[in-house]
């Protein structure tokens, strides 16, 4: 019942602010040097339904999701994610980079809205089955984060959660990160974004040497 | 862990073609002649929010969604439902009639596309925590049902499916009513509408008359 790690699955995550369109873009960059095929994808989303999900589950007008609603929202867009996209690419031979992926679920659903970590795991197992061998967590305190965001215009319906909740999420994603530190590295987000942007690259492309040697 | 069990939470099962919508008329009457408060919803649905959930499910349309994105939209959907709507009307007093609730998943997710019922039964647990008191299981042939639903006009997914799917269905319904006898009554649903109907009625009364003594 353990997740089966694939080497060509990569995965972005962090708080809001946290500088991921940016550093996606540098990593897809570097990907396609590789001269392989490269799918870029994020989460919730992927595929056709698992986006109008995710429209359900931003969108601030609506009726609020109880936290098991969202969890499980959450877990379906996955499933058809993983089913649709990810699994049929990586078949393929392709790298696939997605815009975060189950450890968003312990950060978010777990840690900030206090569901339970086991059953997250057991939802993990079940319907997902699969990990990236890299993620890249892109750490940066709360209000340096929001103060970002705040710039932006319109916010959806996680970024209008207060600080607290984001407090517990970047603890959520630290301790995914110190059990899991081999496969979760953990950029300071920070610093510059030209920094964070070298650093997530020199990381990535360690990770194609070694799958290549 | 068990479910709590709602003496004034009735609910109404059967595969396509079965006539769950005449005799929930008969059902939500007799209900309302008790002089109670009487909330009457469905399944997947029952929130505006779990309703836009129901039109990812069946619109025949888009991308079909994977058999366990289909079991965890209609469990996010469910929980949704029983928090917004179902127990704030149970803690009033009322009394509530749900058109399908959970053996609907052990039926179409269990055994008919053949998902785990111990992972079904965990989602049970886990997100929704309640059952009804009494459950009305309208069995019908698959070729009688079907017979009367290609009368309809346009189908939706569910009910495009092939006659093997809703035998497996009817199978799965049959094998929960066994489980569970003193929850779920049977009502042999190929006689005449009328008499569905006064068996219907006739096992609510009793239902009504018991939780009243």
């Amino acid at each position: 019942m353990s997740l089966h790690r694939q080497p060509r699955f990569i995965s972005l995550e962090g708080g809001e602010g946290a500088g991921k369109s940016t550093v996606l873009e540098r990593l897809a960059e570097r990907l396609h040097a590789t001269g392989d095929e490269v799918v870029v994808t994020r989460e919730p989303g992927g595929t056709p339904l698992a986006e109008q999900v995710r429209r359900l589950l931003l969108d601030p007008d609506h009726e609020a999701p109880a936290a098991n609603t969202e969890l499980l929202l959450v877990f379906a867009a996955r499933a058809q994610h993983v089913r649709e996209t990810v699994l049929p690419a990586l078949e393929r031979g392709a790298w696939v980079l997605s815009d975060r992926f189950s450890d968003a679920s312990y950060a978010y659903q777990g840690a900030a809205r206090g569901l339970d970590a086991g059953f997250i795991a057991e939802l993990e197992r079940r319907v997902v089955g699969i990990e990236p061998a890299l993620t890249l967590l892109l750490d940066v305190p709360v209000e340096v984060g929001l103060a970002r965001i705040q710039g932006r215009g319109g916010m959806d319906r996680i970024e209008s959660e207060h600080t607290a909740f984001f407090e517990r999420v970047r603890a959520g994603y630290l301790e995914r990160a110190r059990a899991a530190p081999g496969r979760i590295r953990v950029i300071d987000a920070s610093q510059p974004r030209e920094i964070v942007g070298d650093l997530a690259e020199g990381l990535l492309s360690a990770h194609i040497q070694a799958n290549r040697a």
